[in-house]
């Protein structure tokens, strides 16, 4: 039976989805909004549980935006925690979820649906995968379980299956926490598979400056165990690590088995198709975050980059055309940014390998110049490594890509910007950028990437 | 007589002039190039000077580029420093230069030949004006007269007149210096007129944290020396305020009194005329840097905002063409950075007061959003405030103002992007930034300026 209050379910707690309910109750303020969140807590941010770990942030808590009471009681948001989506039935529109702590189901009606059930990490099937101390780091309860195991048990080998953004600020939570620390790279390419080679490179230098042994080509053969089922061994064609922590972090893919269960499209990559609206074949059906794709708008095509920022701006586009509002959610230029030790990491666009893959005509440039002025020494400027990728064709700027110590995290921003207006590396090389000695110097290692980008490009 | 080989003569070498001097003989080996410099150094950064003052930079060498023998000898550019240009005979395509050391005249022939003169600091026809411990700080001569004085007289009481950018980062350097400062603000407008007054607040909130006085609104009515013709007091309609150290900091004009007597073309802003080549009135000569105006992308009609960032960019180009290349600079945004003390002020487009000037029918919004996640406290955030001003015709941005302690500079290269790009607050809502913990919260702040700024659009 309806009630007389619109009702809108969100099953996922943790960006998209509460982004969704908040935009959705914001908008319209009489809708009944009901989120549905498996773990314990919801909105959160997940990107912080490196910084958990390293224990620079010591409480969970630390990393939660609000929590469930904070929306019942500011927001008006239902926020069921604990509560583990089963079934959707599309027909009597009703959603079906176990209350985990009870054990016990419980039946929601909705009038608009929205999916923001997030990705998984990849468990590659292994020998000795199921063993104790093999963890995963995703939710913020695994953060909670290997933060524990490492206060309890104090290991001091750690292997990370798995070189890209996560697995090697993983790395560095973990050396914080004073472990020994290997990262090992299954064959196929260097680590930070979403940088061209040369740049990961200076990456992979940095991370033997701080003693992590990087393992590349590594075919994995399993993990050994001891008599107690603590797995000890991560063992590679013939060679074996020793690790009393083992954290796998290959990846992710999309959580779609209730979407493929209610029948929903589904993409071959599992991630559950929806249109620019954050509708999803069933038209009062939305879904959003790292359960869905997005649209690369460089090569127009369907790509799964998951991000929390992206899961938010989705989030609230799911929420806003669930609540009657008209929004669209465009795409995305591949953009992410990462600390890893001293180093700053970031790009936007197509990478070299990607490039390639699109078969574009295109050409590359790398420079390095300093991040500020030496005028204001304090501190020094370093230099700012800037690899340009572009289309010979058009002259337009297809990717950039940056690794330094100072000043890049926001740079990379002047790029995704450029990306998205569709910019040429000529109109980049005539940006007004800010100067001044603490900040810049007179010509910002942009400019210069792209003039000496420009050379190439007309040579 | 004409030697054989082609001549390009630059007056001037600073910023512009060098660059100038550069590009045309990396274009264009065979030219030679001469570079005649009144002052004793070149290539150096202006905008350091008050980072000399206040010491960080203990050596003027610390401001310095490359000096003459460096240009000379891997560049192969002769630059004559102290010869001060009196006259260009342009029928003849001669320039005569004192050599300011042997008072002695030398002339020089020119095939091609570039004023990079810059600017000179705007002297008040105060009474008192010329005595003694009355500085200004422009040149790197002004930095080591008044690094100098501090050093041997050991002034206590400054007093700056004017609070532009300069004015407020010398007060900053003084107050390093042990001074007790006071900077006097001619009516008008607040301080740091480029801003806002809403913005500019900050500003001076942050001035009082570090104990500077800040006067406004008051009319100078000169300066009292002692018997020794030193300069004791500021004398304001009554009030005084005692100063043994004066800083003259309101404003700069253009150096065009060369380009007038050869009679080329200048503008009633005093700025020589030139087109997107940079090319004068006169074919064969070109301008470029703080003596020359530039055209604001965002207006279309010419403006005077000299940089250094600009002097180089233009420079470049007048060396460009000068050497049989074809170049053009198109202008600016009015992008600006500064550092002081703790605080970052940037801003880039038009201010609420120039869009008032150029009759936009426009709409502001202001919002503070903090610079990077909360899970990573190291430092811990610190909020932003961001003012967009928006056509409320086209959507466009029009232009944007930040202040804040961090992640402040390169945030607003990407308005000066979009700006430049022209695109519409809700584009900029839709860009793909970059997102982790150590450098912004899953909406940086400027989505969530866009995202403000684009309710108040649509309301």
């Amino acid at each position: 039976m309806r009630t007389e209050r619109e009702r809108f379910v969100v099953i996922g707690g943790v960006a998209a989805g509460m982004s969704a309910a908040s935009r959705a109750k914001r908008n319209k303020p009489e809708m009944e909004v009901t989120v549905l969140e498996r773990g314990k807590f919801v909105s959160y941010g997940s990107c912080g549980l490196p910084y958990f770990v390293s224990d620079l942030v010591k409480d969970v808590q630390g990393l939660v935006v609000y929590d469930a009471t904070f929306f019942k009681e500011k927001r008006g948001i239902d926020v069921l925690t604990r509560h583990e989506v089963t079934r959707i039935d599309t027909q009597r529109k009703l959603v079906f979820a176990r209350n985990l702590e009870k054990s016990k189901e419980i039946t929601f009606g909705y009038d608009k649906l929205a999916i923001c059930t997030g990705a998984s990490p990849i468990q590659p099937e292994l020998p000795g995968a199921d063993l104790r101390n093999v963890f995963v780091i995703r939710t913020a309860e695994d953060g909670i379980i290997l933060k524990d195991f490492i206060g309890e048990a104090a290991p001091s080998m750690a292997v990370i299956i798995g070189a890209g953004l996560i697995g090697l600020e993983m790395a560095e939570a973990l050396r914080a926490r004073g472990l020994e620390v290997a990262v090992i790279k299954r064959p196929g390419s260097s680590i930070l598979k979403m940088f061209d080679d040369d740049m990961a490179e200076l990456v992979e230098e940095e991370l033997k400056r701080n003693d992590v042994d990087v393992v590349k080509n590594a075919v994995i053969q399993g993990f050994e165990g001891d008599s107690e089922g603590r797995a000890r061994l991560v063992v590679i064609e013939g060679r074996s690590y020793p690790a009393d922590l083992i954290l796998l972090a290959a990846g992710s893919r999309p959580n779609s088995a209730l979407a493929k269960q209610a029948e929903l499209g589904v993409a071959p990559n599992g991630t559950i198709v929806v249109d620019e609206r954050m509708q999803t074949s069933n038209r009062d059906i939305f879904a959003a975050g790292d359960c869905v794709g997005q649209k690369h708008l460089i090569t127009g095509k369907d790509v799964y980059i998951p991000r929390g920022t992206t899961a938010n701006k989705q989030g609230r586009v799911a929420g806003d055309n669930a609540s009657g509002r008209d929004d669209v959610f465009k795409g995305v230029v591949g953009t992410a940014v990462s600390k890893i030790f001293d180093l700053t990491v970031a790009r936007a666009g197509l990478s070299s390998a990607e490039a390639v893959g699109e078969n574009y005509n295109f050409v590359t440039s790398t420079v390095a110049h300093p991040s500020h002025g030496h005028t204001y020494p304090n501190p020094e400027p370093e230099d700012i490594t800037i690899k340009l990728v572009m289309d010979r064709r058009t002259g337009k700027l297809l990717g950039a890509q940056m690794v330094g110590k100072i000043g890049v995290a926001k740079r990379i921003d002047v790029f995704a910007t450029a990306l998205q207006g569709g910019m040429t590396v000529e109109e980049i090389s005539r940006l007004d950028l800010s100067y001044s000695p603490p900040f810049a110097p007179f010509w910002d290692s942009i400019l210069v990437a792209a003039n000496v980008g420009l050379r190439k490009l007309l040579s």
